[in-house]
């Protein structure tokens, strides 16, 4: 088995032993929330951190010398050159109050950036892996390849985002100028939206502070489907804050020209 | 049969044709949508159409007597005291983009609101009944009880609304003063909203403009779950317009304080 086929696997064994224990507390009445920041509403579920640990034990016994990073246990080092980077439950709000718009987060990174990705969602039972050369989507047994769709203009753009509110009040402004000339923008999806993108049922994906572990795995499907990922000055996301995601890189080029006169995080 | 069971047995059959229709369009590539207003973006699909016909076809057999409305076909009169309430597709856009939140809504009204619903949302395999005394959630052939949850605090309340814009100037400023005072406000859902209050993962959901038919099935969940659902003066909503549905009476009561202050449309 190529290290392709093998981190392939891996990834899917991590998502199965994921969905598992994640579809095991999703919308149970006594679901256990605590508040992680201390202020404001930033819920973990003992779900999330269950998720974790088993994937990372699952690493530990098939992938001893990677490295990984979770949203949960934190940073792990390892001596292979890749790092899995893992968000068991993306969207914990979504989780929360019962939508399926939350799923777990799997990605492989090389050091430059994200060469294997996974989103799962557990309760429609589908998974959207892309790398390696696969690029594919999963339910039910039945899988179909991936790939996001043409759009070459801005105003016959489908965009999500997950808040209206979203970022620094600079970044919401220039969120609104794309708002302002696409067909239809739709809110709320969490990582949902990003596998909608590389299914080629939307066009645009912008959000800004994100972390690491966010958008790695969503980066690395939307590729494998022939897709663009950003921040918003057309440099790698894949560290996370602002990210702009496209099916079409025309229509990530037209989207680029407004974001890219956002002035940098820190300056506005 | 009684004429309760029937009727349930009669509107699982509308939701079991339209389910199959709807799917067979949905995230299909050539997705066809035409732009119903002349203006704006309000797009009704090939699917739509079919499945409210199909529905009309299975209601004029079933039930002659019975009044037909439907968001697609407009009214048709009978002759019974019921009227058939069909929305095929709520949740157009979304249902365009991908997105599971759409839903086929299916209520019989008695003339003073509606006494059954059905949500039913096809991609996920979800069924959401209420009515002539049975309150129930069914995938996958597993049926479990609805029923919503206690929340006597607006303040530990989880919101739901489709559009962060919604409505009027007035009724923006209304729902946003609900907004800052619950615990967590998410958007995007359409009627699957409904759906997770009726079984108990969210506390409240807060409309503007609505349909009769976006409305009435919610509405029979709902309260056969043991929820409120009223307009923004407690008064009925099954005719469409501006909706508040609460889980608990107690929180519905909070949020009717501050809402019930919205100037009445048409004079704001």
């Amino acid at each position: 088995m190529s290290d392709g086929k093998a981190l392939i696997a891996t990834a899917c064994q991590l998502a199965d032993t994921a969905r598992a224990i994640t579809l095991g507390h999703f919308r149970r009445r006594d679901l256990a929330t605590e508040n992680k920041a201390g202020q404001g509403f930033d819920p973990v579920t003992q779900a999330d951190r269950e998720a974790e640990e088993a994937m990372r034990a699952i690493l530990a016994e098939r992938r001893p010398a990677d490295a990984v990073l979770g949203e949960e246990l934190g940073h792990s080092p390892g001596s292979s050159g890749l790092t899995w980077v893992l968000d068991p439950i993306d969207g914990t709000r979504a989780f929360i109050s019962g939508a399926p718009s939350w799923g777990v987060l799997i990605a492989v990174d090389s050091g430059e950036g994200p060469v294997l990705g996974v989103i799962d969602q557990p309760w429609t039972g589908e998974r959207f892996l892309g790398g390696f050369g696969e690029a594919w989507t999963e339910r039910c047994g039945r899988r179909e390849g991936l790939a996001t769709r043409r759009c070459a203009t801005l105003g016959d753009a489908v965009l999500y985002t997950t808040y209206p509110h979203i970022g620094s009040p600079a970044e919401l402004a220039g969120f609104n100028k794309v708002r302002d000339r696409v067909r239809l923008t739709r809110y709320g999806l969490d990582c949902y939206a990003y596998a909608l993108l590389a299914a080629g049922h939307v066009d645009l994906v912008i959000e800004a502070g994100l972390q690491r572990y966010d958008i790695a795995a969503p980066q690395a499907v939307i590729e494998a489907a022939g897709g663009v990922v950003s921040d918003w000055r057309g440099r790698p996301a894949h560290l996370g804050g602002r990210v702009l995601a496209a099916g079409d890189p025309a229509c990530h080029a037209q989207a680029l020209e407004i974001l890219s006169k956002v002035p940098e995080a820190g300056t506005d």
